[in-house]
């Protein structure tokens, strides 16, 4: 059985949702989307360090349109592991796991990592948004999603998936 | 350079002194430690589960000797992780990792995993107290770390190792 490996913010958690909910509040209005495209996550909102560090800033992330239904049919399929590198914010992990938990109920907690580098982790597919986890990794097919933050030239490195129903169809 | 993955419970955190303790306390006399020699843990200490949820179990355990400076050797030496299987209770994720910043400050949080099954930790060696973890390993080599569950005869799948100073006779 074939193994996979899937992040959860920017790919099952909505966390551009949260951002810009947060940077509205502190900055009074809604920042436009242009201005986050194609710049890192720390660039786009200038108090993003303080968002993630707030309380329930994942517990309440929405979860990925169709991500729920396909996650479960792949969940019949593959080997399926939630990967996130969530020790970079220690507070994240209890709610991450929470939010797994509510969101996700069919995922056990033996299917769950929380790391840092994900250079350690041995799957055959894996699906992320971020360059820094799909270059290192090893196994034969990588799926970098679109998010704004990695809208620039993928140089044929990865597949691009737009969202879950594009998933579905390569990989079910 | 060569990839390492070093458990915590049993193997960098005294997690029977905490049994005992916590049993003692429950029973009103130490247990003898025949009477959890070659047993599960969870058939060594009736209330283990009660003891694992509670706050500070792994916050407060002690450090196994000399695991920090020969730690801190082999991490100047091998591509080096932390990897606990932690999620089964999610509310010691944030105490393991406190217990990492506390005791082992130079590892960073790139280095640490925290999961549920260690199928998927890709590494070359993995020191570990727990069949269930080395058994699936695929790395060349695998170190068992005397535990009293794990006494029982190892049949030759691991190599044994009753203390740090003999790893580091190993790997050093």
């Amino acid at each position: 059985m074939q193994r996979i490996a899937i992040d959860m913010d920017g790919v099952l958690a909505d966390v551009y949702h949260q951002f810009f909910e947060m940077d509205e509040k502190d900055f009074g209005q809604r920042r436009p989307m242009e201005e986050v495209t194609g710049k890192p996550e720390r660039e786009g909102f200038p108090n993003i360090l303080q968002y993630v560090y707030r309380q329930g800033f994942f517990r309440t992330a929405p979860v990925m349109e169709d991500s729920r239904q396909i996650v479960e049919e792949l969940n019949k399929k593959y080997d399926l592991y939630i990967v996130s590198a969530a020790t970079e914010f220690p507070q994240s992990l209890p709610e991450k796991q929470a939010w797994l938990n509510e969101h996700f109920p069919f995922i056990t907690w033996q299917q769950m990592v929380f790391c840092g580098s994900k250079q350690i982790i041995q799957a055959n597919i894996m699906i992320d948004d971020h360059f820094r986890n799909l270059d290192h990794f090893k196994g034969e097919t990588s799926l970098l999603y679109t998010q704004p933050h990695n809208v620039q030239t993928n140089e044929g490195r990865h597949k691009r998936v737009n969202n879950w129903k594009e998933i579905a169809g390569i990989l079910l």
